[in-house]
């Protein structure tokens, strides 16, 4: 690494960036800042202008491709054009009333960094490239990471646009309309590796005082869908006795994935974690006893072991409350992405980044998914984390001190430049 | 008790006038029969302007008060018209999608006994009233027993009829565009005593194989309406150690909920009965930790001490939750209403018509209100059931056998007899 790149990291300019990004589809709040940037609409468009300028600026090569996917490719003067590029980025959008940081520091700190390379002046060997993936926060097309995981092909171009919102208006009409409907598809796969710089939404770093996380795991996600079918009947008429109440049956099962979950945390995986979010209750009247519950339980591990280990519990708590409590169930498991670990290239190079600007950094896992988790998959790849103040994300509490966004900037922009001068 | 009574109850006369009801708010359904009435609809207009029709047929004198209840009343020739009357009667309202005898048999069995009356021909020394109050169901304006809680002075007129709709119109309005807002309004404490058929809504009758079953109390109703409190956060990023699971916590109620009520029943009071029928979670997706739990509560039983015990349980639940789980709660009981036992007078009357006529009968409790809770504290009153097939009620299932519907109107038509022959 050269010792003095992170001198021309320009934490003003980097903060520009991401302040004129928290304008498009902002959100007036008492405190805080938040903003609404779904895919294909006006606010989208606008940040993803105002990011092509900031590119061309620079006179990187902008391409979109077919999913809407930008990336600005530079090309130093020492570099061969034909050798594989080095790769960074995150995305622009947000959830519905998301915080400011959320993807847009990892863009912009990408940026940031090849502009710093080029300010040094250093030419390092490897063409760089900035990337923002479409629909990473799923807000309106997708369950999520759209864009990454049609950049390894995991899902086609051809299945992505075809995707619709809540309206029936599909993801490449959405894309059309605001002028982003590329060609061709970024392929993640040609590149030499990848770097991602995230927001942590959650409090270890403050917690132990540091700048920068580098993540060794993320997490694998298993997502069950459950049906609990009881007896919906007269709340006053039906005595305890005969009742088959599918609320109490989905209350033992909730309690029970807490319980076991937590176990695990104790004896095996402490990284583990288990959650009903979604308990729908039919009819969800006063007066009648629920006849059906639908659950979704969301499980994570960066042990598929233990992951599988919940599954099976829930598995058996259905069996038993089948033949105790009379209900009938339904089990569905949609989703079920394996932990993946960070490629050791990758991180090797960001603790050397970090050593040589002594940034006190801790190592940590990723309990979210981020697009790291698709890209990992096609080319090594590291992810690490800047700290979030009071852990709030997906909400206007988001924070990110700017001298905090500049620290893991600097890390992002040496490691970049080791890896892109091997 | 006139012994040749019961032979003028003609069972194709009372059928058709269900039936004729039957197809007003019909719904098309594969098996059974639905129909939707709720109050100040064209199926509403439609039913009650064929009651009035039948009383008028019958020369009885037909009032309409301010908040819809139609009353047809008639003074046998032997009857002091300032005595006070013996009435009786039901609702002819349903719920959304709801069965052809709720409500409609007690009307019509009310009209039937008249008629039979009439024909035998026989003169009591009452004057006798047959009553379908408003909104009984609640399905539209209210909790429902709306037009019974006017008629004992429990709501006013005016607040009654300024009750509005999810739309905005008010009760009065509704009856208004009907035709079927009156004036004055229905006194139930003028009455000498009051009777009610009503199908039972469960299996008691079927499973002893009786025809009718005498009501002994009317058990009582709590609604609690409760709030769980925990934080919203990342499913991913959020430890199991460090969560504020307000969807646990909130299992952990229902299922003290379900286990109180049923050792109360096993060791107090079989009647009594506890329910969590609302239970609506924020924010509801399956990757995020359940921030609250919004729960609705109905405790039920003939003992209102029973019923206080479930509460002091939920109550003493909820300071543990807060203890242990670090949530916030909220409690509150907007909806009270003791245990009612019917009058000796009625259910004696019931009983002898019954053995002169040589129906069998069983004697239980009602675990629903009906409009006879609220009468019951106006004059004396009595809630007597015909058996519903299979228990089903508020549905397209509901059903109770034209034989059964005559035999209990006989049984109507005789105690009415008694009652207005003192």
């Amino acid at each position: 690494m050269n010792q003095h790149l992170r001198e021309y990291i320009d934490e003003d300019r980097l903060r520009a960036d991401i302040v004129q990004t928290a304008e498009f589809g902002t959100i007036p709040v008492e405190e805080g800042n938040s903003r609404t940037v779904l895919t294909g609409t006006e606010a989208d468009k606008q940040a993803r202008e105002y990011f092509v300028k900031k590119l061309d600026e620079r006179e990187l090569d902008v391409s979109i491709d077919a999913v809407g996917n930008i990336t600005g490719r530079w090309v130093p003067d020492n570099a061969d054009p034909a050798t594989r590029p080095v790769a960074t980025g995150s995305h622009l959008d947000s959830v519905i009333a998301g915080g400011i940081f959320d993807g847009v520091l990892g863009v912009y700190a990408g940026l940031e960094s090849i502009r710093a390379i080029q300010d040094a002046p250093l030419s390092p060997d490897r063409p760089i490239e900035v990337v923002a993936f479409t629909e990473e926060e799923g807000g309106r097309f997708s369950d999520g990471v759209l864009g990454s995981s049609v950049a390894i092909g995991a899902s086609t171009v051809v299945d992505a646009l075809a995707t619709t919102d809540d309206a029936g208006v599909t993801l490449g009409e959405a894309l059309e309309d605001i002028g982003f409907r590329g060609e061709g598809r970024l392929d993640a796969t040609a590149w030499d590796s990848w770097l991602e710089l995230h927001v942590e939404q959650g409090t270890r770093l403050e917690d132990a005082s540091v700048s920068a996380g580098i993540v060794n795991h993320i997490i694998g996600t298993i997502r069950c869908h459950i049906d609990i079918l009881g007896e919906a009947n007269h709340a006053g008429t039906t005595s305890m006795g005969s009742r088959v109440d599918a609320l109490t049956a989905a209350s033992e099962l909730a309690l029970e994935i807490e319980s076991t979950t937590t176990e695990i945390v104790d004896t095996h995986s402490e990284t583990a974690v288990g959650t009903v979010g979604q308990f729908d209750v039919e009819p969800g009247s006063i007066n009648v006893i629920p006849g059906a519950v639908h659950l979704g339980v969301d499980i994570r591990d960066v042990e598929y072991e233990s992951m599988e280990r919940v599954v099976s519990t829930i598995r058996r708590c259905l069996s038993r409350l089948e033949d105790e409590r009379d209900v009938e169930t339904a089990f569905d498991r949609p989703y079920d992405i394996e932990p993946v670990s960070m490629s050791d290239r990758c991180t090797t190079a960001l603790h050397s980044a970090a050593a040589q600007a002594g940034i006190e950094i801790t190592e940590l896992h990723s309990g979210a998914g981020h697009d790291t988790m698709h890209i990992a998959k096609a080319t090594d790849a590291g992810l690490f984390f800047a700290p979030s103040k009071g852990g709030y994300s997906h909400s206007a509490a988001e924070w990110t001190e700017w001298s905090d966004c500049a620290t893991t900037t600097r890390l992002l922009a040496g490691a970049l430049y080791d890896l892109a001068s091997e």
